[in-house]
């Protein structure tokens, strides 16, 4: 059996107008024996830090040769570049505005390669400057699924000089300190932060470790959901591993008036020198 | 040309996280042919019941070999157990919580059989506390859409022993009146009941049929929606076979001021002693 | 490789109850290797007008030989005709009720070919009175994308007879001015109007020329979202050719009170004889 490939989809667009279904017939026209997969239209319009995390959380399960096509965008129709980037075997396209932070962060992005999408051959014919989901990435995407190298699509981009959002930065040691910022607040109103994995771990095994945000200080902690306390917010390590803030059966995002961005403090973690070694998100 | 397996997806992660793209990204990582159709990701968070109604009413629909992948687990990471079953020729596949109670009900399922999801070959490495959606339950379900037998995803479950919920129990008869339960209300506001086919097809036929709900008394009723009458709550048999009580252009949720779980009772039948043979869900 | 059929679906039946999947789950069971492509299924409750435009927007992405599958179906179980036609090479199922408007203004309509679906042999078995969707409209899609011929579901329609909306109309000229109406309202809350192409383009020439809506009245215009002006409603030519009203970083609707159906007045346009050649939508 030849391999399938698969065309991973994230959008601002919503679920209601109809253009992700246009773009997914666009692709289909190209690569006909594509497997689509959305990962969420829903960021909230415009919204590239959102489609920012989501592509971050989402990216290293789709296999080696998926492409990822990404259109938060904007700046559609303006100067920024459209872009395909290479990295740790999977293909992103989309607009250069930030929404690859968390692949260019990977270790393997030493490797990475880039062009700017700029061959109109691979576009469909008369572009409109409002709608590139449909007219240049998804035909970029369904090109490179079909077999397309990406060196064809246009010409060599600097990885280096690739947008990068701050917000995708880990969390950083001050003093007794890791401060970081509650990067994503999901559908269950659990708040998400950019404390990684083995600051995570360091923190749920020291009884007097607590986090701040806001007026809350929290020091429940448990290993999965049903185990946390009742009424009362805790923290535990997400699927991602990153530190994140519940409430069982309930919403800890309303419970505590909490928004992305917002401060997270992480203290009582003085008694150990590794802590904040990998502070932030892997 | 081969088969093509199906795995439907019914979860209660909502479309905005892109989790549900993860899982589906593992799962076409492990089975790279299968099809996957989305059932639902809305079920509110958390709410087995929910779930459970959706998926009796949706699963009849997939062809014997098609994998029910269900997620809607608020006690991941406890001691729940995670499942999987065949019925009818469908494979299930989720957490041991209520969420099977519909096909378990069955008139097949004397032949059920059931193991639990504890040979770690078939996970993920390393599966977190928090996300078996994407680390245990998807890629067992691509292991069973990939020809993997049933009994090598774990141990031999006792099917008597798996958890059924109160909610899928049929309406019943109770001296002249068959009393049941709103079970689900759809998008539309039309409150579907437990008020199986053969009920209402007897109700349809007596004149002085009525149903009570709350201060409601509803006697009209139709053959399909457009026939009903205007501005008024009417009941018909819906596409299950249930009975349903709708309002035409209209929510009759909203005007009547239903909920999910309200005792609904239907009297009139008084002339037939066949009427609540059946009561209750099919 | 073997074409692999496409169907596209656009419902209102909404994302949460599960009747998508359960549509989707018997076409697969007709057509196992078909590709399924969601236009859209938030279309509000029975908004037939909605669904045109979407449906009008969305269509000519579909490549030729593929299916779309189409249910805004408030009539359903009354005397409205079930059909299926074919445009430009597409296939098109569902209820006649003003769904296919824009399809049936194609150029290549004259060739439109129609029959009604009243063959049971591709219907399931007792189709309910209830749910056309699932009983009738997808297994006709999934017949047609298995390869059975337009003419075998059922007996031929006179294309003529065929339901169109007034809302798909174009604009018109009414003395100097280009009298439309806003077709459509998107996701981001922009105002798609059913002025097309042409003499959006010569509006966006002439710089005297405004569009009045309500209270409003609307010179500013750019090429692109992102180079609107600030804080200010503008026009520009969406992505299907329309001209359309937005704000930058914000949404027209909500902004300026507007709705569909709103009537929107083009003025300015004295200094050409050409402006309303093709008034409306193409």
């Amino acid at each position: 059996m030849s391999t399938t490939p698969i065309i991973g989809i994230l959008t601002d667009f919503g679920l209601s107008d109809g253009y992700v279904g246009v773009m997914k017939a666009v692709a289909l026209t190209i690569a006909p024996g594509a497997q689509l997969i959305d990962i969420t239209h829903q960021i909230a319009p415009q919204d590239v830090e959102g489609g920012t995390w989501t592509l971050g959380m989402a990216w290293r399960a789709f296999p080696v040769g998926a492409v990822l096509l990404c259109v938060v965008d904007p700046g559609v129709g303006s100067a920024r570049r459209a872009v395909a980037l290479e990295v740790a075997g999977r293909r992103f396209v989309g607009p250069d505005n930030g929404l690859f932070t968390y692949p260019l962060a990977d270790d393997s992005s030493a490797a990475a390669r880039c062009v700017a999408l700029d061959d109109p051959r691979y576009h469909l014919p008369a572009p409109s400057a409002t709608f590139h989901g449909r007219d240049i990435f998804a035909p970029c995407a369904a090109h490179l699924a079909s077999g397309v190298a990406l060196e064809s699509l246009g010409s060599a981009v600097e990885v280096a000089s690739l947008v990068r959002l701050p917000i995708a930065l880990r969390a950083e040691r001050r003093g007794d300190a890791v401060v970081g910022r509650v990067a994503h607040i999901d559908h269950y109103g659990n708040l998400v932060t950019n404390i990684v994995s083995q600051t995570t771990r360091a923190a749920l095994a020291r009884p007097l470790a607590r986090i701040s945000l806001g007026q809350w200080t929290i020091s429940a902690r448990a290993t999965h959901f049903a185990a946390g306390p009742v009424d009362e917010p805790f923290f535990l390590q997400d699927s991602s591993g990153a530190l994140a803030i519940a409430l069982r059966d309930g919403s800890a995002a309303q419970r505590m008036g909490a928004r992305r961005g917002d401060v997270v403090t992480l203290r009582g973690m003085d008694d150990t020198s590794d802590a904040a070694g990998d502070a932030g998100r892997e």
